[in-house]
């Protein structure tokens, strides 16, 4: 078996945030749900865009915000995603690798523009999200680098990945190539609304032993299994997966793995200024702590610990080292896994 | 006389803001003056770039941050600056009119890209930038609007337009349009490196009457009259204005009119997070203050309001309406002043 070399790699959508405060009555008249994503066009995106205020411009996408996450803990991260050769494009390449990511997915040179996500902070720090996925339509299956997959502990994938046209196939191919290396995938089910129009296939990924670690939030798992009801959703969840983490915000989260279930509390904060990544960051938390052979509980804690920073700022991506944060709290992590001791 | 239609129109680079946190050890390695602004050509923009951390952009350039500040304030605001019809330049433009800011100055259709500024944040909140002047070399003194001018109650200016070559026409011409329709001229100094490469031609507009409110801060003012001595300098600028304010970060400020000084204290804070803008913000106060007639010592005070808004998050550009902490503080404003009233 091949050695590991990262920690964590990350397959998403390579999206750059375009983010102003908005009161809820922006949402309505503009037929926005909240807290969702949803995808738009050009036109659409260009309207929104004049009718939002005053914005600030940070790299994001899920899993890139994830992967930055999992590199500020001190772990070693990689990230795969189509941005354009343009400067928004270029300036999340710059941010990703700054951040201290492996990121070497070759821009595209002609097409449509880079990606940008328009999000509105409401006054509660809810973040209500509009994508104009662009350039990230154009990720193919041959951006996908089987070295990479083949050399990292676990490859995390987000389910807005069913979005773009050739996503999909790329999605596949990676987690073929992570099996095959005897390493793990994980997944997000990213959107309540992402879960809706993907929930056949993404029940038969997880059913048929594609996805090795689920995290899910409750809106999204009840979405999954078509149910208001917490308790009814994780009997089925239960059978469906042999790890997943569902995060509920302030509840903390609940880890299910097979008949255990273990319940984490979220880590206490003053504000949420921008709740924008707080899913994101979790599953960095959980991803290192897993990849590093922690118990679930203390994989969770430093989940909490990631999205409490990310709440409380502007934007998806830490402001201070995360590893500094854990250190503080207590939490240790042991050295990079061993290549022929991890899946065990 | 015609209408007065804003209280303030500024006259400024048009810069987009490329904020990342640095460790003092950083600015020492690259050759950075801290807590000033360096002119840099694209060679080294792109090695500061490639050097420095994950960014956030956030549209900025000192006049229009102030104009931007007293359009928040609730004051009626224009801006004039040049950028290129790319992809930042888009952003300034969308930013400072979602603002509530009158701007219309022509985007320019080829030659350098869309002016920013490299910013570095230490963790004592204190910043050190770095700017290609790009697109904003470009401004013309036929980019000045004469009827937004005469109808300005207050022209401001900023010193750093002594940098880009032809601004230096656009700003007397502007200057002379405001004195030929009796309204007012205030300048910023800038920058104390700014203040050392024009000294002779800003005393030369401070004296012959081209300004008639001046703002420094404590480094400017001393760079200005070449004295370490704060006392000594006041004694000539007592002499050369009729009117000035000197910012004293934490000290707050001191307003020198003819022979009276009013010391103003800075506005309470928990902890500077980034300075970018303190300056530029209180003169938004100061300007919006004066131009609706406040006295001296109110207008200090909202320009202190003001500042402290923006040194408590990142970015240059206020997060909260300004006027809703004004009136939380008990500053009412006038209502716009009368055409006739005001230079009296």
């Amino acid at each position: 078996m091949s050695e590991i070399r990262y920690d964590v790699t990350g397959i998403g959508n390579a999206i750059v945030d375009v983010i102003a405060r908005a009161e809820d009555d922006f949402l309505v008249a503009h037929g926005m749900h909240k807290g969702a994503m949803a995808l738009i066009d050009e036109a659409r995106a260009k309207g929104i865009y004049e009718a939002m205020g005053p914005a600030t411009e940070i790299s994001g996408g899920s899993a890139a915000n994830t992967i930055v996450g999992a590199a500020s803990l001190g772990a070693r991260a990689a990230f795969i995603g189509k941005v354009k050769d343009d400067e928004l494009g270029r300036s999340f390449g710059h941010d990703i690798r700054a951040a201290g990511v492996a990121f070497s997915t070759q821009p595209a040179a002609a097409g449509p523009a880079t990606a940008r996500s328009f999000i509105m902070v409401t006054p509660d720090g809810e973040r209500t999200m509009n994508t104009y996925l662009g350039a990230a339509q154009d990720l193919h299956p041959n951006d996908i680098d089987a070295g990479v997959i083949a050399a990292s502990a676990i490859t995390y994938l987000e389910g807005y990945l069913w979005d773009p046209p050739h996503a999909k196939q790329a999605f596949l191919k990676a987690a073929k190539i992570a099996h095959e290396a005897k390493r793990k995938v994980a997944l997000t089910l990213s959107d309540a609304f992402c879960v809706d129009r993907y929930r056949a296939e993404f029940l038969d990924l997880i059913r048929n032993g594609t996805v090795d670690l689920l995290f899910a939030n409750e809106r999204e798992l009840h979405s999954l299994y078509q149910t208001g009801d917490f308790d009814t959703a994780l009997v089925t969840l239960r059978k469906d997966t042999r790890l997943a983490v569902i995060t509920r915000s302030e509840k903390g989260c609940v880890v299910v793995a097979g008949e255990k279930t273990e319940a984490v509390p979220a880590a206490p904060i003053e504000k949420v200024v921008d709740a924008t990544g707080a899913g994101d960051l979790f599953a960095a938390g959980f991803l290192v702590g897993h990849a590093r052979g922690l118990d679930h509980r203390t994989a969770a804690r430093l989940g909490a610990l990631a999205a409490a920073e990310i709440i409380q700022h502007i934007g998806a991506r830490p402001e201070t080292s995360l590893k500094a944060l854990a250190d503080a709290s207590g939490i240790r992590l042991n050295g990079p896994p061993e290549s022929r001791g991890f899946i065990s």
